[in-house]
């Protein structure tokens, strides 16, 4: 039995999108924890969006919502989730000196989501992701080593092989620049996966990432699956 | 098919709690375990309970079981559990010269345990906690550095944003001092949670855990979600 | 609705096995892969198995497919898996000058996968796995500190303190040598795991290795659980 008063007023609370994300503010966060977090003096506030499904998708929303405000990224976090999946769960945290600000980023966060998740491909044995921005910003760079400004692109795939062939693939199919490699013991959180990032001229990253998605399904496919995108309505 | 004989008599075997618990004893431990253990020498014997589902529930019960035992606390790992959940399990390993302290130890803490998950909250989305003694001990103080003989809670919450919420709104709502901060990426085992634990006068730290579970309940609720009390029903 | 061309048609897939194993090969890896996987100069091809669920299971079958090929073990790497269940998944990968060693360490390391589940346990608490070499290899001595050429065995238990009396009891029934100890904070990916290798002369190594059994099941089933055989019809 909830009353209503338990949940009509929460001001704290912005909002939820799909991967079991939700995204809160805090106006003026308590001392201990901004010291906690290292937050720059000018920085009272703080946004922080945490889903139980996501990685490169939450990155790359973070990183718009960057773009398009006067928000700093303080931290990203990424731990080992996706529900009993194979891959990450992650943490973004905002931070501005005006909550308005870290609002604002999160609910463009939350917005962009939806469609971040549009080349997710999950099925009970794995899932493949491919990730793509024309100019990379802020988060980006902070979890994927991107550089800032250019376009950029993240493959991801599951159980570990998966991603090895997206890897491969992607690296021969463009003339694109590695930024990032990980794998189970370096660079994730113990994730099930290889995960690459790499950047260079738009259409080199966009081949490059359609030959990865196109081997990982393929993998997936060839084991028996169907993978399907992740939508909130799944 | 299971015949008696295969499950009658296990002597090492102590008992099974909430949270897919288990203790046992081993009176005399063979001695390259001992040394990895790195027991002291007059240590012969160990009990050692472990869950699938636990963490601060735990701490909390070997807690009370050391304060009431002869037993001494070797060893608390966390690792990423709660099969497929947010958030850790844990294997806690209690000590002894002579067999029945550890024994009594583990007894104790299953004893307990029921107790200490009484205020743990779950839902499909993530989980709630909050712990609190009125003297913490050694249990506490090696698994989250709490001062010996002070009033003491933790507050764990998942998603991480939640925690964070819960975490803002106890050190806000009491004078209390914070003895530890843990996130995804930092003093846990990778889990989505952000945990911290706090010291002070008994009415503060109460009132920091009543404010932090109040906070955090009303996100899992604003997500849609009605989060349970976790009981061995469940 | 996926159309034969999208399945029909990849050559780097070599199969499936028990686990949610997949085998793939790469016959002239990318070079930055090679660089970030520290390949000798040698070898072009690579030879990947990735599983959901495994760990000893996959370094035994690795171990067979490099004793009977050219291949060599580049890398093997743990994550946190079991989709939701205590312990491991594995990536291994395998380094040949030709891709044809590679692929044939593939074919042999799934074909060998079936034989190596076969004792492995499981159970809605946990598992427990038990694991036998007449001569350890490069893949056992990487992952397990195994000394090559002797007889050689592995016990794995979860949760943590079910590992715990298999390890007790495999050292004190056998006059075997300890050559690794795991626990979900050291040399396990977090897992609900304590996980011991030992070697010695094959008939002790087995002694040890049933006696690990027996405990390891008896406690699960003092538990309230019926541990089963894992195997792929399952």
């Amino acid at each position: 039995m909830i009353e209503d008063s338990q949940t009509g007023n929460l001001p704290e609370f912005v909002g939820t999108a799909i991967g079991d994300t939700v995204g809160i503010v805090i106006a003026n966060l308590d001392e201990n924890l901004r010291q906690e977090l290292a937050l720059a003096p000018q920085f009272k506030s703080i946004g922080m969006v945490s889903a139980r499904i996501g990685g490169g998708t939450h990155a790359m929303a973070a990183d718009a919502a960057v773009k398009a405000t006067n928000a700093e990224i303080a931290r990203i976090e990424l731990c080992r989730d996706t529900k009993g999946g194979a891959g990450h769960g992650i943490s973004v945290i905002f931070a501005s000196a005006d909550v308005t600000d870290s609002r604002k980023a999160v609910e463009i966060m939350l917005q962009e989501l939806e469609d971040c998740f549009r080349n997710v491909y999950t099925c009970e044995a794995g899932h493949v992701e491919i990730h793509y921005t024309a100019r990379a910003s802020q988060a980006l760079s902070k979890a994927f080593n991107a550089p800032e400004g250019k376009a950029f692109g993240i493959t991801v795939g599951a159980p570990a092989a998966v991603g090895m062939l997206m890897a491969d693939a992607a690296m021969k199919a463009g003339n694109v620049e590695m930024n990032k490699y990980a794998s189970s013991t370096r660079g994730t959180a113990f994730t099930n996966e290889v995960i690459i990032s790499f950047s260079g001229d738009a259409a080199a990253v966009k081949q490059s990432l359609s030959a990865a998605r196109q081997a990982g399904l393929a993998v997936l496919r060839n084991m028996g699956h169907n993978p399907q995108p992740m939508t909130s309505r799944a």
